[in-house]
C-alpha cells in the first residue's frame, strides 16, 4: 500500500509548493491538526477501517481551539491540508469552506462529542470488529478481564491529581450500542442518549454502522479507538469459540471445545 | 511489501530517464491513467486482488477518451506506464500496443461496461470473499441493512441535479453473480445478460473466480471496489456466524449463537 | 513493516558503497539474484512465509548460470548480497561461501528441482495455509474449479510453440503432500520419489512444514508460489465451511449450511 | 501504514539535527538499542503486537551492558530514541531517566529475565494469538510436530561446541501459562516460579494478556518471538479445526472433518 499512497503524497507535495498558502491549513509541523488528520486517514485506510470514503475524524487544534474535518465522501487515505473544513468552536461557523466540498454528515455527532464531553479529538471507523459485535451483542458490548482494557479510562478521577484513571484488569468495560439511522446526522439523538446513560464512555458503537470515539487528547482518542478496536475483535473470536466475552477468569473453560 | 515494490519503482524510474518517450503513455501527472492503473495494481496486489498475474484494470483518459489496459500474464504489482495497451474509443482499435505483450482476456468484458454503462473505469479482481460468497450464494448476492452499503449507486438520479443517488441503509445491495466459463473472454455472454437483467448494478460477481466493478469515474469505480469488498468480508464473517447477510435488523438474534 | 525495513536497507546500502566490491554478488542490476533474493524474502517476510528464519529461496543466474542459495539460519527480511552462496552449476562446488555462515539446509531440495525439473527458480516457505491444508489432506492436495488454477502449469506443452499449457479452470490442481523429516537434508528422498510419481507437479507440500516451489523462470515460480498459496488458503477456508476443495461446480450447495 | 510512520519518522529527524545529543541514546548505527528498539516497535505495531501503548521491549547495549527500556504509556510506534529509559546493569540503577516520563510497569519482569536466564533483550507483545491460546490451554501451552518449533532452543548446549541446541520436529514445546494481576509489576512472583520450574523455556505466556519473550541476543530474542507467535496463531487455528496442537502425526485425521 505503501507505493500507492506516496503517489498520493507526491502530488500534496506540488501543493505544498505553492504560492497561494493558507495558514489555518499549511503547516510544516507534522502535528498540525490539518497534517495529522491526512496522516491518521492513511494509516485508518490501511486498517481496513475507513475503506470507500466511510468514515471520518475531527482534531481540535490545542492551541487555537479551531475544529477541523474532514469533509464529505472523500477517499480519506488520499486526503490533504487544504480540502479541510475549520469550524469556530464558540460560534459554531464555518471560518474555512474548501471549494467544491460538502461538510461531512458526521459534523453533528463530533460536535455532540466536543460539547458533552470536552473531546479534544473524534475518530469515527466502519471497522467490521465493531459492525459483528453490534450483531451479537444487544444494547452493550461488554468484555472483563482482559489485559488491554486497562488503555481505556473508568471515567473516574485521581481526587490528588485530578489524573484520568483507567480501568483495572478485573473490571468490565461497557460500551453503548445505538440503533443505526437513515441519515448519519439522525444519529445524534441516539449518541447524546448514550452519552447521558453512559457518562463514563469514551466510545458508542453504532449497530450495523461501525463506532465514534473520542478522548480528552488526541493521543488518547487515538489510544482509545485501537484498544477498542483490539478488543472488539478478541470478542468476535472469543464468540467464535462459544466463550462469552465478559466471563469470569476461568469461566471460559466451560465453553472451550475439549478433544 | 513496501521495499520490494520499492525496488520495482527504482526499475521505472531508469525507464523514465530514456529520451525515447511515448506521450501516450509517460507524463508526470500521478493521475494520468497509464500512472494510476500502475499504482492501482500495486494496492490490489497488496490486498490479495490480483495475486499471481490474476485481475486487471482498464481506465478511460478522462480528455482523450482513450482506453488504457494492463497487458495479459504480467505480474500486475510490477507493472510500468511502457506496458501499457491503449485503445482508439470509436473504432475500438489499437492505437499502441506494446511489443512482446498479448492483449487481456478481460478486454472484452471491459469493453461491454464502458459500451453499455459507459464507465470510465472498469476493475477486476480475484477477491477470496467474492469467490466465497459464490459458494454460498446461489444467483444474486445480497446484504442489506449495513452502513456501508450507502457508498453504491440505487441507479436513481436525482430529478433535479441529475446526481447520482446512492442506497440508503435500510436498502438490499443485490449483486448478480453469472458462471465462470473456460476462457475468460466468454464470460462476455453471461455478463451482458447480467448487465440487462440487473440495470442498475455496479458490479458483478463471477462464481469460483472473482469480481468486476466499473463506475462513471475512476474515482467512484475504485470506491465501489472497496465497499462491495467490505460487504462481501462482512457477508462471509456473519455467514459463519450462522447469519443471513440480508436478514432484517434484530433479527441476526434468532440465529446467533447463545452461551 | 516498511520503516524497519527501511532501517535494515540503510545498513545494506553502506555497505555498497564499500571499495571491495565481489561482482558475483554485487549489481547495480535490480533483477540480479543477489538483489532480487533480498527482494524477495522482504516480501516473503511481509506475507508471514519466512518468519523467524524459517524458509528459503534459490535463484540461478539466468547468463551465467550460477546458483544463488541464502545461508541457513539468518533472518531472511534482513539479509544482504554479500551474504549469497554462490554455487557452479556443472560441478555442484561452492565458488562464494561468505565468511562465518552455514550453506542452507535446503540446498539438497533445491538441486533435486534444479536437476529433474531444470527450475530456474525454487521458493521454500512456512506458509500456515500449507500448514493447514496438510492436515486436512491425506497424500495430495487437491482443489478444482476455481479460477486461479489457471495460473498453474499443467505440464503439457503447446505441440507447435513448445510453450507451457496451463490447467484450465475445469481441471482439479494435484499437488503432492510428502512427511516432513527430523533434517530438513533427508526430505529429499521423498521430494525425488514426489517428482517421479507426480511429473507434472511445479510443488509439493511437505507436511506441518510448508511448501517447496519451482518454476522454468523466477517470474514464473513466483507467480506459482502465489497462486498456490492463494488456493491453499481458498481450501482452508472452504474446508471450515464444510465444502471438499475439489468438489463439481454446485456440487458446493449440498455442503453449504442454509438459515 | 508506512505513511503514518514515515510522518513520525520526520519528526525525529528534526531531533537527530539538533546540536545538543546524548551519546547514551544517539548513534547513526541502526543496531544501536535505541534505535532498534524504535525500529522493532514499529514492526510490532504493524503486527498488532504492540497497539494502543500496549506491550514493549527492553535490550541490554551488547558492549556496555546498559540496559535500554521503552518508557510507560507512550505510542510505541511513535517512540524516539531520547525517550528511552537506560540502567546500569550492576547497580540497576537510572543512568538515564527522559524528562516527564514513567519507567515501564514491565521493568521488574525485564530485570527476572535479565538476572536469571542472562537475557541480552525481552520482548513482551499483547499478541491475540498468546490471549487465545491462554482461553483454551490451561497452565501450558503445547504444541508438537511442526518445522516452526525447530527455531526454538530446547535448553540443551552441544557438549563439544557449547552452542544452543534447538528443538527438533519430533519433539513437543512448551510454555508455561502464568494467571494475570491486577499490577504488571506484580507479575514478577508468577513469572519467577515459571522461570524456576520451566527451566529450558524462552517464554512465558500471561493468561488474558499476552506474552514475555526473551534471548541470549536480541537477533536470537526476536525470532523467538517471531516463531512462537506463528505456533501460536496455527495452534489456534488448528483448534478451530478440532484438532489438539500437540496431537502425534497422522492423529489429526481422527478430529478432522469428512464430508
Amino acid at each position: 500500500m505503501a507505493l500507492y499512497l506516496d503517489g498520493c503524497q507526491c502530488a500534496s507535495k506540488q501543493v505544498d509548493d505553492s504560492t497561494n498558502k493558507d495558514p489555518l491549513v499549511h503547516s510544516k509541523d507534522p502535528k498540525h491538526p490539518a497534517n495529522i488528520i491526512c496522516q491518521l486517514c492513511r494509516l485508518f485506510y490501511s486498517n481496513n477501517w475507513i475503506t470507500g470514503t466511510g468514515g471520518g475524524i475531527s482534531v481540535k487544534h490545542p492551541l487555537t481551539g479551531h475544529i477541523y474535518i474532514a469533509p464529505s465522501g472523500v477517499q480519506k487515505e488520499q486526503l490533504q491540508p487544504e480540502e479541510m473544513f475549520v469550524m469556530d468552536p464558540k460560534t459554531e461557523d464555518y471560518i474555512r469552506t474548501p471549494e467544491g466540498y460538502k461538510p461531512s454528515a458526521c459534523t453533528p455527532l463530533f460536535m455532540s462529542c466536543y460539547r458533552q464531553r470536552n473531546a479534544a479529538a473524534v475518530i469515527h471507523t466502519h471497522s467490521q470488529h465493531a459492525v459483528m459485535c453490534s450483531l451479537f451483542f444487544d444494547k452493550v458490548f461488554e468484555i472483563a478481564n482482559i489485559e488491554q482494557i486497562k488503555a481505556l479510562p473508568s471515567g473516574q478521577k485521581d481526587p490528588v491529581t485530578g489524573k484520568d484513571i483507567n480501568l483495572s484488569f478485573f473490571d468490565t468495560l461497557h460500551i453503548p450500542i445505538i440503533e443505526n439511522t437513515a441519515h448519519e446526522e439522525d444519529l445524534t439523538d441516539g449518541l447524546n442518549e448514550a452519552l447521558a446513560a453512559y457518562p463514563n464512555a469514551t466510545a458508542v458503537i453504532v449497530r450495523r454502522h461501525g463506532m465514534y470515539v473520542w478522548g480528552p487528547t488526541l493521543d488518547k482518542a487515538k489510544v482509545y479507538n485501537e484498544a477498542i478496536d483490539y478488543l472488539l475483535e478478541l470478542a468476535t473470536k472469543m464468540h467464535q469459540l462459544g466463550i462469552p466475552p465478559a466471563c469470569a477468569i476461568g469461566e471460559e473453560k466451560k465453553y472451550v471445545k475439549t478433544y
